[in-house]
């Protein structure tokens, strides 16, 4: 068993192309030893985005804190602490802060397929 | 893109031998989707627990409310909301509230391997 606690973790910009005022913490990933797939906390200040992109694996997120509008095939969608949210492989997706607080989900993702 | 709010679910009890004071809520899984994990929402009552038990997949859990005794192989250790914990496979384990207030954890498991 390992036990990682968000306070230890520094908080790393996303500096993907097209994302603002958006940090990530790996929570738990391959270096500490989990089999198939990543959990992350990303914080997205007020006005804050991701990228809006599409990739060949899903997200599962739950939101915990804030709101959240989540762009996606059938357009922007208001969620908030509490909801989660299946995006599926292949499907163009944004997270944007539109609210006044800042918003924290987890979204946890498959490892890549290894070649 | 799939939404599902937390509110929308019944909690279903834990029935499993062992178990106690402890409710499941599926939030997302095969039926919304999912190509490869779930992700489920526990709530421990005080004096709740999930059954000391050992299976073959990993558990990546994060803790929403609460305080959480968590029984694995180096004994039981203490996490609060903010924490997160990868349970390896075949690792022995169990979640116990020891405290006063109900206790909210995720936690995300990969579907079945096919036979």
């Amino acid at each position: 068993m390992k036990v990682i606690d968000v306070s230890e973790l520094a908080p790393q910009p996303v500096t993907d192309e097209g994302a603002k005022g958006t940090t990530v913490r790996w929570l738990i990933g391959k270096p500490e030893g989990a089999p198939n797939f990543a959990m992350r906390l990303f914080e997205l200040e007020p006005g804050g985005a991701t990228p809006l992109h599409e990739h060949a694996w899903e997200h599962e997120v739950f939101v915990l804190d804030g709101s959240l509008q989540v762009v996606a095939e059938q357009g922007p969608v208001e969620v908030s602490a509490g909801a989660a949210v299946l995006v599926m492989p292949g499907e163009r997706h944004q997270f944007r802060n539109a609210g006044n607080a800042v918003a924290r989900m987890l979204c946890v993702i498959p490892h890549p397929a290894q070649g």
